[in-house]
């Protein structure tokens, strides 16, 4: 058994990070250790000065003539090109348009229409999915299936494999999952797909710039992502998506706004898709966050002079198991269990603490306690049970948390159980979330 | 006939104005008369640093904690209640979210579902539209009649009254035409498509804020409108929409992402959609979009203390008359002529200039030249016949633009005009669009 971990170790381990300086590049508030960078990133310190450019020079002085002047019109396809090297896309394949909801529509309905168009003995009527996938993406499938005739199927992951069978449209996963941070092995998935002639879509929500993606290399199918998670984007940051080169031309996605069309400019009734990822282009693309958002990307590019993501992936590994092992070693007497792999190489950039079912901890008051004492993650309700427990859930971000980050947060919350603080009133839930 | 107007009697007008004192509230770039408000509004003064104190203080500071103790979670309902002043609807009836394109593809599909499950003796199975429609609202319409087995009907303006029969399941137009600024009665048709069992959808992008809209009043079924024009809300801004109370609730529309859901922070598997309009709504919203949108907004409702819309109405028919009156008493020679509605009671609140049909003037070069020398309108063109020229396209914001903004901008028209310095091979289009 390896000796207690010691803040002194810690930080010892962050004087000889060489990821170190990139903690630079964010304005941190002062007093914070910030462990929600799974659910909103951090601020870039240049955002601010950025978007103020975009729009006191950009939008207040060039006005319409920025369209061109300024490069407005190129950033889905500029921003998208940085964003292909963090999620191993080549340059061309990936734009920033809309939502995660959104875009994940439009590439489930294209995988849906080519993989159901595709003959067989058996129709193709089914999309897999997990069943503690993120909400949102369940409830785009749910409306998809609707409208097509086609039925979703809720696993738990490990059962998904054995049901990949010839009445399978399409696999759709969140590669990491939000709850547990499990990630998924995408490329021995999208085989499995692939070998009963299914499709694979994968939401990169939790692992762009967090985890290293290969999408061409994995031969994934289709893939969304989140802008304002661990790219640092901003609340509420355009997403974005993938298409793979054999499919991006095969199918004209439903959402056929005008900047998907081939000549947006030329105003001609009749729709045409644009060559290549451009058409899952629809309206019109909203400056200031894509702005905000390059921003965020930038940060993590940044990295790439230091190791790329599989450096900042070391370093993700480090910090969770350092982590998890503070809390063993200072928790253990608590009842708070980690939740999800024990294996780092089946753990996204997060770690869930499990509640325990005696009730004996309220997950929702202790996280709120927590926050006031400046150690910020999230609570995310289960149904109390061992396999669905409330979660007490904490991301970790290599680009700006240091090691002393991670001990000073267990230091907090073990004194937190030990006092008891987190009883008082004031952190209970004030009304029942119905 | 009337004496030809004078820049004094111009500047007369402005210091008579009462609605003056707005022009104060926006950001103005020195030497430039802004003709092209219809495309993208100008920098209220305001939004620079609203955005700002969002980007430092709510994000950089409150970060996770901003979606309640900021209230970015009740961005797209609140912002959405300020544009209902706007456009005659009720507080909680619209909401903000995605773009002009992506909310149309909402409720058409809705408008489509509600229509074509109406029984009568013929199927409902055609979607009527003006030809000369907006393109990303045809090309949406496209998509749609596809994926239902329905037909997209398009028609001159005049053609469409006499369409509207029982197989009719949407009449779905844009309510001043983007190209010759004419506004179609939507009470009248509204009613028309009624009276065959059709649905009215209409498109506000040159409406809202430029024209008084009275969505209840006129009986309309569905709305959505942009937010970068008249509004102000920067480039790309968030858009909106609207449902009519007896339709809002009757049907799921499609794009059901978790914002939409009753409960989006129970994260339960299977979609329940909100009651009224929130359920139009999907990802994450976009949260720099919306508050610089609802600074673009207020300068809007600024304009209620002075009278509001119909003040600023009654203003934006005397500056596109006086415009037109300049042009025909100046420009009279060049063959450039006012395209669109002569009656101002038809008119929105821009002007279109047709270039001449026998090729004289280069309107994409005449436009050029006009920029350079500070004068921004925007060209579009056509296929150069006389039903549909070419057109140098200028909008006329009440809320920024003075008389004497409107003679100088046709003095350096008319000068232009007779240096022939347009002329220059700078001006050119540097590549046919195709």
């Amino acid at each position: 058994m390896n000796p207690p971990l010691s803040r002194e170790a810690c930080a010892a381990r962050d004087a000889a990070d060489p990821l170190a300086p990139l903690r630079a590049q964010f304005s941190l508030p002062p007093g914070v250790i910030y462990l929600d960078g799974n659910s909103l990133g951090v601020l870039p310190a240049r955002a601010a000065s950025r978007v103020q450019q975009v729009i006191t020079e950009e939008w207040g002085r060039g006005l319409i003539r920025s369209w061109n002047d300024a490069g407005w019109i190129d950033l889905p396809r500029r921003v998208g090109d940085k964003i292909a090297r963090l999620v191993g896309a080549r340059p061309g394949e990936v734009v920033v348009a809309d939502s995660t909801s959104v875009n994940l529509y439009k590439v489930l309905s294209a995988a849906l229409r080519i993989a159901g168009s595709r003959t067989g003995p058996t129709p193709r009527r089914v999309v897999v999915s997990e069943r503690s996938n993120f909400p949102t993406d369940l409830y785009i499938a749910e409306s998809l299936v609707e409208q097509q005739g086609m039925r979703l199927e809720l696993l738990d992951i490990d059962d998904i494999p054995a049901r990949l069978r010839e009445d399978v449209a399409v696999l759709m996963l969140t590669q990491v999952n939000y709850r547990t941070g499990r990630m998924a092995d995408m490329a021995d998935l999208s085989a499995r797909a692939h070998a009963v002639g299914a499709l694979a879509v994968w939401d990169l929500a939790h692992s762009a710039g967090a985890v290293p993606v290969d999408l061409n290399g994995a031969g994934a199918d289709f893939a969304v992502g989140c802008g304002y998670k661990y790219l640092n984007g901003g609340p509420g940051a355009p997403a974005f998506c993938w298409v793979h080169a054999r499919h991006v031309e095969s199918f004209r996605q439903p959402l056929s706004g005008w900047m998907g069309h081939a000549a947006p400019f030329v105003f001609q009734p009749g729709y045409e898709p644009a060559p290549g990822i451009a058409r899952y282009l629809c309206g019109t693309p909203p400056v200031l966050g894509i702005a905000a958002l390059e921003c965020g990307v930038d940060t993590v590019l940044a990295a790439e002079a230091l190791g790329g993501m599989p450096a900042l992936r070391a370093k993700s590994v480090e910090l969770t198991e350092l982590f998890i092992q503070l809390v063993r070693e200072r928790l253990g007497a608590s009842g708070l269990r980690p939740f999800g792999p024990s294996h780092a190489g089946q753990r996204g950039s997060q770690v869930s603490l499990a509640v325990p079912v005696d009730g004996s901890i309220d997950g929702y008051a202790l996280m709120q306690a927590l926050i006031e004492r400046g150690v910020i993650g999230d609570y995310r309700a289960g149904d109390g049970s061992a396999a669905h427990p409330h979660l007490l859930r904490f991301g970790f971000t290599p680009l700006y948390l240091r090691y002393v980050d991670v001990f000073d947060a267990v230091q907090v919350l073990a004194e937190l159980l030990e006092s008891g603080a987190w009883r008082e009133p004031r952190f209970a839930r004030k009304a029942a979330v119905t």
